[in-house]
């Protein structure tokens, strides 16, 4: 049915050959937009089914009904739809869209799985979408679904997990196709969608896929639609991402809890001795005090120090929004920052604080850690490194709870589990693929973009560029300040509209624009 | 009713006068053995009903339901018996039992409030007692009171909260006074009670109580009953008690959790920041690195030092049965380091661990920790020196959740609640209260006690010293592996068969050990 659409539609895009790039750019975006402004309340309620679908990718059935749901949007967009299956871990779900004249594949990547949560920290459940007519630390009131006005105010506020990070620019994405068919213009290249279900948990199977499905993947170039804009909500375009590698780390006391005033002072502390631990790993202005650390890290390049210095200083505005009275890295700016290797402490547990602290010594301390990579570290060697500054600060290292032996027979015991990880990913600013990106945007957006040489998040870029050997360029659309991984986070509607026009400019003109280099 | 009772026992009191003490603390210890193996599980049921109302102190309404049912155990025994009030405070309780012929007044002082607990972290309900076959960490299985045998095997234990700290003890005082009766054995010494309701949330109420309750609470001497026996299971007496401060401290981070990878390395981490502080506090070792923090700690006296040297040392096996590896304090033994200061960290929280941890950098991080204070140390002093050492180490200081303004202005802020406290206090072991009871526990026991200068734990011993200038000694009977403050409180029956006897000495004997000096 698509194909016969696509077919008629090969006229209006020949012509529109004749105006100039700009000028097509132009004339789409003020298409889409009126399109969009005709569906908004569609557009939002296909959004809220979607995000009343819980997704933390460690319920496999949840995570079913997701691919189920994901699929049924496709299909009902003539979209060739299949769910990529690898045994029982969660699926991605594939689209393709093919145009006879097109002479360029692009992948459009996100996934639909979300964080996990922890409902006590919401003002609202997580997977029960809620509209409020602006942020809630600003004091932001619930519009019931039934008050809704057309239209609907951009700065009005989705709250559910995954209205940010990825379920919106998957509908984003989604809602681009029907506005251009709408509009009668084609696509310019072929459109692959690739939406992975378990991007929130490390993607552990994301490789298998990709070498399982990697006909079916063939493209020119992956474009991600992860991540968000620019603090300064200009639109940002991305060449890498950080990697990342995660560890749970355990320390031991005593076997049970000891009374604080009998054997505070003798029997060893773990929380103590966990304090003393991190303190060795990380200085408090975020510098990683594990020798050899920053042995891998890869300079940057010309090109991509002058894109850093070109991007906005937000830095002092960004500490005011955040009540922050100073910020790591003795000064320097955050996007230099972020092209460097963190060790984020997530979060500490041991014994009991406030009214429920009792005087006893814990039986043990835990901490969880994310790192963060940049090239050309891997898991690997961090771990390596890791694991070898914890030996010469005394500690044997295990990976299950210790026995009562060993407790007895090594002083100082540090279990570690570690997450799977991934490695860190750049693309080269200077392809053809990055500077025809940068220019159609340039042009929808009529100003200036930010170009990132690496985000500070992590996607598992390195995957596409290992397996698949093309370049993969990141496109965000949602609010910087949408609170992804936390709790409330949110979408600014008018970011949902905005990256509806930016999809759909690529769609109809990335083909073009490759082809004018 | 009593005061005839002892009318009629006099003449018993005064044939047995003609005994060596050695015979009639041989006499009566046989009588009172005798009255606890026919009354077991009577006592034991008497205990059960204590233990079964629930006692945390902030809990108001529980507190005075353990009040009244503690009058009514007093008046039983016809003990003259008075809830002591103070405004809505948790109330003491205070029983009276005078002998006309008695020189001297002995106050015999327990607690019956407990620590808070974490149900959790039990394996059976804190306020539903349990007798196990042998202790839990060994496969100990709960048996059915409806299968209790005849006698109770002295090895069983008694799990429920407060089981050792101090209902136990506060049981073992009113069965002697019982057993005595059945033997006819009249009390040698005027004997008082005061039990506290306020004592595991720090006692912040006993200084008015004794103050305004002044008149009956006169006496000779002060006998603590809180506290456990020696590791050995020796007898101890303790001269006196470690105080204590407790403090939560949160510092704080962003205003809302932040994506740890586009603001790790930046945006100030808490639970780092925390980390480090507490390694600034405190090494690995237990020493307190606070500048000053020693400078108040009083030397030991000879006797002191002598009454250390013949405590038996315990410490490898103490780390055997905790599954130690190694033990704070560089080598020095337990009973030396109990002597000095302790900064104990009892809790940690940021973020989220485990199953649960996202990748954030949290808002705030929270460490709950108590100081364990020897002479000449005072809150106080404590307070100063740990305000000064943040304040050196850039913080600000703040006693609410800070403002935004407040977050915005000051790099770091660290926010202190200081729990009210007490200082430490020391009785000196050559008074002839201390030798008296010393020697007549000797006798009882048939060996050498452990003498400790000062107990790890804390107990308000300075408030009677400072407000009723007399002697303090405790003698406590309960088992040292009782997990005192933590999950699975319990009681060794066995020790509380022999506190039964030890006490009813004291009662019958003490006035004579003490005219024989």
């Amino acid at each position: 049915m698509m194909r016969c659409m696509i077919a008629l539609l090969l006229l209006p895009s020949l012509t529109l050959g004749q105006r100039s790039l700009a000028e097509d750019v132009s004339l789409t975006r003020e298409r889409v937009r009126a399109y969009r402004l005709a569906h908004e309340r569609a557009i939002l309620d296909e959004l809220v089914g979607f995000l009343s679908i819980p997704n933390v990718a460690s319920d496999r059935e949840a995570i079913r009904r997701n691919a189920e749901f994901l699929r049924a949007m496709l299909e009902r967009r003539g979209v060739r739809a299949e769910i990529l299956d690898i045994g029982d871990a969660p699926p991605a779900v594939y689209g393709e869209l093919l145009v006879p004249t097109a002479r360029h594949t692009i992948v459009f990547y996100a996934h639909f799985d979300g964080q996990p949560v922890d409902p006590s920290q919401w003002a609202s459940d997580p997977w029960t979408p809620v509209l409020r007519d602006r942020p809630l630390e600003h004091g932001g009131r619930v519009v019931p679904w039934s008050a809704i006005p057309t239209p609907i105010p951009g700065e009005w506020r989705l709250y559910a997990r995954s209205a940010s990070d990825d379920k919106s620019p998957i509908v984003a994405l989604l809602t681009a196709l029907d506005a251009l068919r709408a509009a009668q213009i084609p696509p310019s290249v072929n459109i692959k969608f690739f939406f992975e279900g378990e991007e929130e948990a490390g993607s552990p199977h994301l490789r298998t896929i990709l070498q399982k499905y990697a006909d079916r993947l063939k493209a020119d170039a992956w474009v991600l639609c992860d991540g968000p804009v620019h603090q300064t909500r200009r639109q940002q375009v991305y060449f890498g991402a950080r990697g990342i590698v995660d560890l749970e780390l355990t320390v031991y006391g005593p076997v049970r809890p000891l009374h604080s005033g009998h054997y505070g002072n003798w029997a060893p502390n773990p929380a103590a001795l966990l304090a003393q631990l991190l303190a060795s790993m990380r200085d408090e202005d975020g510098h990683i005090r594990i020798p050899g650390f920053y042995d891998d890290v890869r300079p940057l390049t010309e090109s991509e120090r002058r894109a850093l210095a070109e991007i906005p200083d937000i830095d002092a505005a960004l500490r005011e929004e955040l009540g922050l009275g100073w910020s790591e890295g003795g000064g320097r700016r955050l996007v230099e920052l972020i092209m460097a290797p963190a060790l984020n402490v997530r979060g500490l547990r041991a014994g009991h604080v406030g009214e429920t602290a009792q005087n006893a010594i814990p039986t043990e301390a835990r901490a969880s850690i994310d790192f963060r990579l940049v090239p050309d570290q891997t898991p690997e060697s961090v771990r390596r490194r890791v694991e070898e500054h914890l030996r010469r600060q005394g500690f044997t290292i295990v990976t299950e709870a210790p026995t009562l032996e060993q407790r007895r027979r090594h002083p100082k015991i540090a279990r570690l589990v570690w997450g799977p990880g991934y490695p860190p990913a750049r693309t080269s600013m200077d392809l053809p693929i990055s500077r025809a990106l940068v220019r159609l945007i340039e042009e929808t957006i009529g100003a200036p973009i930010v170009k990132m040489p690496t985000l500070g998040g992590s996607i598992p870029m390195y995957l596409f560029q290992e397996l698949l050997n093309v370049p993969v360029i990141g496109v965000p659309i949602v609010n910087h300040d949408n609170n992804q991984h936390g709790a409330n986070e949110n979408l600014r509607l008018q970011n949902l509209w905005d990256g509806i026009e930016l999809y759909a400019v690529l769609f109809a003109h990335l083909g073009r624009a490759l082809e004018a280099k």
